[in-house]
């Protein structure tokens, strides 16, 4: 059969592909964004896309259609996210810049009949010690010792010269990228290294999401073979380089000045991002290929910054206790304490960290996406038209991102909705929607709001007539996905807990990471029994305290040294092999 | 205008040109092999081609003709190189091998939920020694350890790992590439490195050609720009490409199993090979970018082999001193001599060493290719139909390599050619033919021998009847060529003797390097004056001593710094700001 050939439009790329594969495989070979959580199984609904011209024309599921012909395929804008302002921890930290790199002025002697040293020789007589010349400043080096009068900026890394740029570069400072990868969202900050300037910052989607919004999807994606754990590949090191162009811009500089970079993200995320084969990652015994710092270049990594950029790769600590973690165990002072101190980073997994005095306790549960609002039915991201709070007394009052008509709801309305309506009787402590007579106890404003019965009931919390289109509700299958994501990270706190032997009541803070972190409601998250009960000004949110680990990695050497020590010194506990999980978790489902 | 679509035969590359480009250059852009030894300037006819399909037909120059439309062109088999034994030097130097990287055989231990240890950590605890994992290695680990009951096969390089194989591959041998890349043709060789033993060996010519055949041509080719450096890297990287396959098949393994290489070249290739600008090696005062080894990852200069295995470019001495004059050096034994030897490279460039006790001195100088047969009418490489052999008395007598028809003569016949016209007087000593009455004195049978007068002056060496074609003569203007090749060199040779403070009588030694060094008649390079007045039988081919310092070099660690040393010792003689040179290179022009 002859190849099809199928243009995806705004962005004008074309892609040929043998017939019968999907249109969204299709898309993926092209590289084009677009979204698709569910990973191709047809039922979320969102990576719907326009057949403008071909067999057929109107709107296709792209992961359900399969391409028999020549196709031009639009793909519908995204929603642009809003800019709501992310808590960084940033001025939580002090810290002395010591970045491994830095950048030197030299004075060269012009070459003549009388010194016919090599450019190199007389670049290093300059410089006046011993050192290493990468290839790429040797490439750069004659041209840049004659454009300004053999005056030149070296860029150091320890004894290897990485980069010659001509003329006096030290004033116009040095650049770092710090990223850290979620499974989801990536985000990228431009950080100047000796003042420990966050410059930029820039966040996209993890474009991996089209072979599934969770890791163990993507795990299975890679299985397949090398080609798509390459296409898995490729799609983190595109996002990240896109991002890095984005900052470049907003700084006035090229990628290729960026010297440095830090990276954090989970353990799968860390596999994908260098070509290592997580396969093993998914079964028990869940053996990750490294879980060391990785210490690579920029150009072995793919990444368009400097090619000889040394990039950190942060250490992981297990199998689904990643360098994120490892992020935030750093920057939260986390790796030797005096006290005890627990920390929650709550994402598609709920990694739980457990720092006591000499030691550090971690362990990972598999929380699913239901905090992130996704498979959730009206669930979406942290984005205009987002509901984000909710409170209900005689009704229901809620607060939406942006200040538009509520399109859907986020993670922390929908914590902030299942405790309200735990509060006030909407839902039972086993997470059974009140319906028929057991509703009879409320008021009949917020009882109508309850519709049909058992597995099919739901509750309404904006009305069609209040959304302008669609209401949003909750269903009670999205109660049971949020009672089991939050048994989980429960029950995981609980073990760890017992493992450390300390109680709740030992416990001097409790820390939220993650952006969701930032924005829960503390006593929504008491009230649903997410935390163990702790006076709620011993909770802190602490922001994205793994992308804060990412930049001070990038910026200090002790702070690598420290990244690299938590890892070995934290205790993983595997909660699989726990029979005291299995209990907590069944324990911990109910409110 | 319409892009010429031009589809290349035998090999059936296509591309894709601009109207108006020549021929040889949308060859070039196809990467299909070809010969251009002048470099694009219409005067060797060595490109021709023949066009089988397109606006007109027949055979053409590639470097003269345009092309205005769609084209099919068959490009000449190249003649097969008659595989003239080349005299190396292996057996001459003893070698304990060192190479710095060796393969070891580990069991490491499974994983379990009891050790949830990484791959790479268990993997190192079966190493019991510290180690880095290159990112090779770790793509490569989670199935190499378990297609085999985790038996596998490090290759380490100090405290690096650079690859992992399944299973035990110790006793399969550890190889190695030597390469030496000349300016004509590039030579490559498989060594086995815990023995030393060279497995295979395989030559091309180097592609680089169609850009000139001389050093000058090709600076002056990547001096137009970043693009056409790349295309001359890109073209020498190719050709060793090629090489390695060949030779990987003549072996049995394949190319990513060769985990370490070694390259001896000159100034200007070694420049291009690493895509370095070398358009400061040209003018006065003639500067390298860089002199000191470089030592990178194969992957970094783009050569198939193992990604990661370390690829040892020599050091050069200066812009016309290159790395081959170090490999000579090295294997040689001539960085510490207690002696003095007189060590000459006869190829494009002559390049001269003087070893003295506790001194090295080094010059080099613009020979030209005469003595390798190019720019002379009936010139050739040596190979199948070259005369390599000489003998004038009554009548004039030759040996032909392969014992087929005369078809021209290569360096070797030109130099027999040459010492013996001037001994029997058909040539005077200012290199005049001697023609008319000046001839009068030679026997009947070769005063017909001389054709023509003055500049046109040229003696037949085969006639028409011997070669079954044309005839193969030498033209006054070869002459010319020769004397200007020989004047240099011996020039160079005075020079540096002055130098050193010694004289011809003082040498222990003259060794000749090159493969042409090792087929010349002493008697004629003394008879023609391209050597000083020594003892015949203190005169020594070497062979490929180039070559034989890139096997060292690439077996032994000592060797490499020999090379390092070697380098940093010597006093190299810039010839052109000596005013003896001009002095001495008249007074030698004579016969």
């Amino acid at each position: 059969m002859e190849k099809c050939r199928i243009s995806f439009l705004p962005e004008k790329v074309q892609v040929t592909v043998e017939p019968g594969v999907t249109l969204m495989m299709a898309a993926a070979e092209a590289g084009v964004e677009f979204e698709g959580p569910c990973g191709g199984r047809g039922v979320c609904g969102k990576c719907k896309m326009n057949i403008i011209e071909g067999e057929t024309t109107g709107q296709v599921l792209a992961c359900q259609y399969k391409v028999s012909g020549d196709l031009v395929v639009e793909i519908p804008r995204q929603e642009v996210y809003l800019n709501r302002k992310t808590a960084l921890t940033e001025g939580d930290w002090e810290i002395e810049t010591d970045p491994g790199i830095s950048k030197l002025k030299l004075q060269v002697e012009p070459p003549s009949l009388d010194n016919q040293k090599s450019d190199a020789d007389r670049l290093l007589q300059a410089l006046n010690r011993p050192a290493k010349l990468r290839l790429d400043a040797l490439r750069a080096l004659p041209q840049a010792l004659r454009a300004e009068g053999h005056a030149v900026t070296v860029v150091l890394a320890g004894d290897e010269v990485l980069a010659v740029e001509a003329g006096d570069r030290v004033k116009q400072g040095l650049y770092g990228l710090a990223v850290d990868i979620g499974t989801t969202t990536v985000v990228g900050s431009l950080v100047e290294l000796t003042g420990g300037k966050t410059v930029a910052a820039a966040s996209a989607g993890n474009t991996q999401n089209i072979f599934g919004a969770d890791v163990i999807s993507r795990i299975q994606h890679a299985a397949k073979g090398p080609k798509e754990l390459e296409q898995l590949r490729r799609r983190v090191v595109q996002v990240i380089n896109r991002l890095s162009e984005k900052l470049a811009v907003s700084a006035g500089i090229a990628p290729r000045e960026f010297y440095q970079a830090a990276i954090v993200c989970n353990t799968t995320m860390h596999h994908l991002l260098l070509g290592l084969d997580p396969r093993y990652l998914a079964p028990a015994p869940f053996i990750p290929v490294v879980t060391e710092m990785v210490e690579i270049e920029a150009r072995e990594a793919g990444l368009g910054i400097h090619p000889h950029a040394p990039v950190y790769v942060l250490p992981n600590v297990a199998g689904y206790v990643g360098a994120d973690t490892v992020g935030v165990i750093v920057s939260t002072g986390l790796y030797n304490v005096n006290k005890s101190v627990l920390a929650v980073d709550i994402g598609t997994n709920g990694e739980i960290v457990l720092a006591l005095p000499g030691r550090l306790l971690t362990c990972s549960t598999a929380a699913g996406p239901a905090f992130e609002g996704a498979q959730i039915k009206c669930g979406m991201r942290a984005q205009a038209g987002a509901i984000e709070k909710v409170k209900i007394e005689d009704k229901v009052s809620y607060e939406v991102i942006g200040d538009v008509a509520p399109k859907g709801i986020c993670g922390s309305g929908i914590m902030d909705a299942i405790a309200e309506m735990f509060r006030v009787g909407v839902l039972e402590s086993n997470g059974r929607l009140a319906t028929g007579e057991r509703a009879s106890h409320l008021p009949e404003s917020i009882r109508e709001r309850i519709q049909g019965t058992g597995p099919q009931a739901s509750f309404i919390l904006a009305t069609a007539e209040e959304t302008g289109g669609d209401p949003v509700y909750l269903t009670q299958k999205d109660v049971r996905e949020v009672q089991l994501a939050k048994g989980a990270i429960r029950a995981g706190i609980e073990v760890l807990l017992e493992h450390g032997g300390v109680s709740p009541a030992d416990l001097d803070e409790v820390l939220l990471a993650g952006a969701f972190g930032s924005y829960i409601d503390k006593n929504s998250a008491l009230g649903m029994g997410l935390l163990p009960m702790v006076p709620p000004e011993k909770i802190r949110a602490v922001g994205n305290a793994a992308g804060a680990g990412a930049k001070l990695a990038l910026l200090s050497r002790k702070a690598r040294q420290q990244a690299v020590e938590a890892a070995r010194k934290a205790e993983h506990v595997e909660l699989s092999t726990w029979p005291q999980f299995q209990e907590a978790f069944i324990r911990f489902l109910n409110f």
